[in-house]
C-alpha cells in the first residue's frame, strides 16, 4: 500500500510549478555546455578526490573539458553508490535519453558528445527550466552585483553578505564596497550609509532576500555605534593584522545593521548556520569545508528577541541541530525552517529531519527545498529526490499513521514546496 | 502486514487502565469546563502565535471564553498539521461526537456550546478519567502545597522542587517556606530542617516522586556544610543582587540534599534535563522556554555514583541526548528513562527514541509514557499517540525484524506503559 | 515486498566469508569452554548489574563458572527485550540446537551441560570460525604482546595504543615497554626508538593496523621535540602527580609520532572516538566506562591534514557524531567510516547510521562491522544483526526508494562487508 502511495503522492507532487529559493545560478550563464560543467559541480570532484583521485588530475589547469569528464569518469566506481551519483544519472536519463545505469569508460563519450549537441541549441535553458518546472529561481548575489543583464523576475536576486560581515578587514572588500556605491567608508557612519545604498539598489532590483553562512561559534549581539566607530576604523585595511576583539565587534555591528535594513525593507534574513570554511585545508574547490556539530540556537537568542519583525529563515548543517530548528520554529513567529542544506541534503537526513518539521511547526513556516545549485540541470533531479521523499512521508506518516486522506497530505505537500516560498519571501509583491 | 499487526498490538495496549507518571493537573480543578480551556493548552495558543497571531489577541486580561476560542479558531488553519492539534480532534471525536477533521469558523461553535453542556454535567471528571482508562495521575506540587481535598490515591503528590534549589535568594521563596514549615530560614541548617519538614508532609500525603527541571548547563555536585553556610546566608533575602558563586553553591548544595532525602524516603528524584527558560522573552504564557542541544549526562556522573540507592528516572528535551540517556540506563542501575518531553514529544521523536530504548535498557528501566497535560482532556489523545507509535515499534522492530511473537511483543508493551509505573514509583506500597 | 526482499538479500549476504576487522579475542584461547565465558561478556553483567543484580554476585572471587551462569540466568527477565540478549539467544539455537526463545531457570542447566559437552571437543575454535564464516579476526594487542604461539593469518596483530599515549606517566607503562623493547626509557629520543622498534615487531608479525580509543576532550596537535624533551622528562614515573601540562603535551607528542609511524609503515591507525572511562566508578568489570556526546571531528582537524598519506577508519559512539563522520569522510581522503560501536551497536542506531553512510560516502570507505568481541561466539550473531540491517537498508532505501537491482544492492553489500576490509587494511599484502 504504501509503495503505490507514495508514487500517487509523488506523481502528484511532481505536476507543482516551483520556485527555487536558493541556489547559486549565474544568470548570464545558467545552463552548462558541455558535461564538464555538470560533472564539475564539487559534489563529484569533491567525492572522486575522497575515493582517491589526485586534486592536480581534477584541477589541473587548462584542462580540457573533455578530457577532464574522462577522468573523472575513469574514478567514478567508488561513488556510484552516492545520492549525488543519481543527480547525475537521472537527469541524464530524462534529458539526454542516457539508457544506462551507470556512467563509464565504454559509454561516457557517446553520452558527452550527444549532451554538448543538445547544451549548444539556442533553447537549452529554456527547456531545462520548462521541463524542471521551475518558473524563478533565487540567485547568491555579491554584494557589489550590477544585477544587469537578466530577468530578475525569473532569476530572483538576493543579496549575500557573508564578506560585509566577515571580511569587512580586508582591502578588497572594501574597494569593492567603495565601488558598488560610490561612497568611501572611512568609518561607521559611511559603512551604514553604503549599506542602505546596497540595500536600495538591490531591492530596486526585486531582491527578495538578503543571505548569509555563518560559522558555529558565531552569536550575534548588539553592538554600539560608539564601540563600532573604534572598531571598524581599527580594522579597516588591515586584513589578517586586524585585533580579533575588533574583528568581533565589527561583524556584530555589520550582522545586527544588515539586520535592521532587512526590517526596513521587509526582507527575510535567510541564516545558514553552522559552517566551518577551509578545514580540509588542500581539498579540492568547494570542497574544503566542514562543521563542528557543536552549535545551539540559543546562539541567536537576543537576534530573534530583538528582529521580531524579520523573518529569519533557517538552514542547519546537522540533523542534531535540526531539533532545535523545529522548536524554535515552533516558538518565535520569526523563525521559519528552510530546506535541506549541504551535509544534510541526503535522503536518510532529509526524511528524518522533515518528519520532524511537519508534525510540529505550523505548515505556513515550512519552506520544503532548495537546489543550491550552480547549474540549472540540477533542479530537476534535486528537486525530484526531495518530492519523493517528501511522498514517503507524507504517505507513511500522515497518510498511514494519522489517517489522512491523501488529498489531505497532498495540500500540505504543496504547501511547503510551493506556497510558502510565495508567501514567505513576499513574490508577486 | 504491518499495518494489521500495529492495529491489533494498538488495540491490545489500548486496553489497559493506566497511571499517568507526570501532568501538570490541578487536582481541585482537573477537568475542563468550556473549549477555551482546552485550547487555551500552550501548545495551542505558542503554535498560534508562532504561526502569526497577535499574543494580545490571545491574552487580553478578561477575555471571554468563547470569543478566545473564535480567535483562536479563525487562527487554526496553519496549525491543522500539527500532531497538536490533532490530539484535539482526536478527543473531540471521541468525547463530543465531532463529526470533522478540521475545526473550523463554520462548526466550532456548535461544538464550543455541545460541549459545555457535555463538561457541565457532574460526572464529566469522572467519565474522562474512565473513557481515558486513567486510574491515577501524578500532579506537580508547589512546595508548600497543603494538598488538601483530593483523593491523593488518584491524584498523586509529587514534591516539585525548582524553586527551592534556583530561587532560593528571593524573598517569597523564603517567605512561602517558612510559612509551609513554620521554620524561620535563618540559614542552612533551618533549611535543611524545612526540607525534612517538607519530605515529611508530602510522604505522609502519599507523595511518589520528587522532580525538578534544570537548565543546560547545570552540573551537580557537593557543597560541603561550611560553604553552603555561607553562600545561604549571603543569598537570602538578595534576590537579583545575590553574587553568582553564591547562588550557584547554594542551589547545588539544596539539590544535594534533596537528593538525600529522596534516599531517606525512599522516593525517586525526577530529573527534568535541559530547559533554558525564557528564550523567546515575550512569547505567551508558557510559550517561551526553549534549549540548547548542548547537554550531557556526564554532568550528572558525581551525582548518579554518590546516590546510588536513589532511582532517577531522567527525562531529556532532545533526541541527542536521548542516545545518551539509553546508555546511561544501561549501565547506571539508578537511572531510568521517563518518557517524552516536550519537544520531543512528536511521533519522529518518540518513534526514534523509544526504538533504540527498548533494544538496549533493561525492560524494567522503561516508563513508557506521561502526559505532562494541565488538563483531564489531554490524557486520551497523548496516551493514545504514544500507544500507536508503541504498537508500530513492537510491530516493526520486534515482531518483523526479530521474529518476536505478537504475544511477547504485547508483554514488553505492558511493562513499559503500565508495570515500570508501578514498581518504579512503588504504587500500592 | 520489502520483507521478502529483505530476506533474500541476507541469505545472499550471510554466504560471504568475512574478516572482522576489530576484536578484544585472545588468540590463545579464541572459544569459550563454559556458558560463563559466554555469558560472562560485559554486555550480560552490566546490563544485568544494570537491572539491580549486585555486582558482588557477579563478580565474586573463586566463583564456580556454573555457579556464576545459574545467578545471571535468575536475573535474566529484565534484560530479555535487549538485542544483547538476542546475540547469545541466536548462537544457542544455531549451535546448541537451543530450542526456547527464553533462557529460564528451569531451561538454563540442560543447556549448560551440553554447551560444555560440545566444548570441550577439540575442533570446537574450527567449528564456531567454520560455521560463523569468519577466515581472519583482527587483534586487540597491548603494545608488549610477544605475538607468539599463534596464526597471525587468521588472528591478525593490531597494536593498541592507549597505554602509550595517555599512561606514559605511569612505572608499569614504562617498564612494560622497556621490557619490550630493551631500550631504556631516558626522554623522547629514547621513546622514540621504542617506538620504532615496537612498529617493526608488530609489522614483522603481521599487524594491520594501529588502534587507541580516544576520550571527548582529546583534540591532538603536533609537539615540538623540544616540548617533548621536557614533557616527557618531567611524566616519567611520575604516576597521578605528573603535572597536567606535561601528561597533555606529552599525550599529543606520542600520538603524532604513532601516526607518523602510521605513515612509515603503511598501517591505518583506527581512531575510535568519544569514551569516557570509569564514569560509574562502582559498576561492573568493563562496565563503567560512558560517553558525552559533544565531541567534534574538528578536534581532528590538524590531524586529518598533517598525515594525508595515513588512514583513519574512524570509529564514534553516538549518533550525533555519524553526522559528522558521514561529512568528514566524504570530503577527507584518508577518513574512513568504521563499524558500529559499543553503544551505537544496536539496530536503531546502525540502521539510521549505515543509511547515511551508504548514501554519501564513496562506497569503497565505509568498512561495515566488525565484532569488538572477546571470545568467538559472538562473532555469528553480531554479524547476523549488521547483515540483517544491511539487508533493511539495501532493500528499502536502495532497492524500493532508488530503483536498484537487488543484485547492484548487493554488490554495495558486499563491498562493505569484505571488500574494503581487505582494500582498506592492505590484507593479502
Amino acid at each position: 500500500m504504501s509503495i503505490e502511495l507514495r508514487k500517487q503522492l509523488f506523481e502528484q507532487l511532481d505536476q507543482i510549478v516551483l520556485v527555487d529559493p536558493h541556489s547559486h545560478i549565474n544568470p548570464l550563464s545558467a545552463a552548462s555546455t558541455t558535461l564538464a560543467d555538470i560533472l564539475g559541480y564539487h559534489y563529484y570532484t569533491e567525492l572522486s578526490h575522497s575515493a582517491g583521485m589526485p586534486k592536480d588530475q581534477i584541477e589541473e589547469p587548462g584542462l580540457d573539458p573533455k578530457e577532464k569528464v574522462r577522468r573523472l569518469v575513469e574514478n567514478f566506481g567508488p561513488i556510484e553508490n552516492t545520492i549525488q551519483y543519481s543527480w547525475f544519472i537521472e537527469f541524464a536519463q530524462k534529458m539526454f535519453g542516457f539508457a544506462d545505469e551507470r556512467l563509464t569508460t565504454d559509454n561516457w563519450e557517446a553520452l558527452y558528445d550527444s549532451a554538448a549537441e543538445r547544451m549548444a541549441k539556442d533553447d537549452w535553458e529554456e527547456t531545462v527550466l520548462r521541463e524542471s518546472k521551475l518558473e524563478g529561481i533565487f540567485l547568491t548575489n555579491d554584494f557589489d552585483d550590477t544585477l544587469e543583464g537578466f530577468d530578475t523576475g525569473r532569476y530572483i536576486p538576493c543579496l549575500r553578505t557573508d564578506d560585509l560581515v566577515f571580511h569587512l578587514a580586508k582591502l578588497t572588500v572594501v574597494e569593492r564596497l567603495e565601488n558598488a556605491t560610490g561612497i568611501s567608508i572611512s568609518g561607521r557612519e559611511a559603512l551604514e550609509s553604503a549599506l542602505d545604498k546596497l540595500f536600495e539598489h538591490f531591492v530596486s532590483k526585486g531582491a527578495k532576500a538578503c543571505a548569509i553562512s555563518l560559522p558555529p561559534d558565531f552569536a550575534p549581539h548588539y553592538v554600539s555605534d560608539n564601540r563600532a566607530d573604534i572598531a571598524i576604523k581599527n580594522i579597516l585595511g588591515k586584513g589578517d593584522d586586524a585585533a580579533p576583539n575588533d574583528r568581533h565587534a565589527a561583524s556584530n555591528f555589520v550582522f545586527w545593521s544588515l539586520a535592521e535594513r532587512c526590517r526596513q525593507h521587509k526582507l527575510p534574513f535567510d541564516l545558514m548556520i553552522g559552517v566551518n570554511r577551509g578545514v580540509y585545508e588542500t581539498g579540492v574547490y568547494q570542497g574544503q569545508d566542514l562543521y563542528d556539530s557543536r552549535v545551539s540556537l540559543i546562539q541567536y537568542r537576543q537576534l530573534f528577541n530583538a528582529f521580531r519583525d524579520v523573518t529569519f529563515p533557517v538552514s542547519v548543517l546537522a540533523s542534531v541541530t535540526n531539533q532545535e530548528l523545529v522548536s524554535y520554529s515552533w516558538i518565535f513567529p520569526n523563525v521559519v525552517a528552510n530546506g535541506h542544506w549541504w551535509y544534510s541534503n541526503t535522503p536518510a537526513y532529509i526524511e528524518s529531519d522533515l518528519a520532524a518539521r511537519l508534525e510540529a511547526i505550523p505548515q505556513t513556516k515550512v519552506i520544503g527545498y532548495y537546489t543550491d545549485m550552480y547549474k540549472l540541470e540540477f533542479g530537476m533531479p534535486k528537486f525530484a529526490m526531495f518530492k519523493r521523499i517528501l511522498a514517503k512521508v507524507l504517505a507513511e506518516r500522515f497518510v498511514i499513521d494519522r489517517g489522512w486522506s491523501e488529498d489531505r497530505a497532498l495540500e500540505l505537500g504543496k504547501t511547503v514546496l510551493r506556497g510558502n516560498v510565495e508567501s514567505i519571501f513576499g513574490l508577486g509583491k
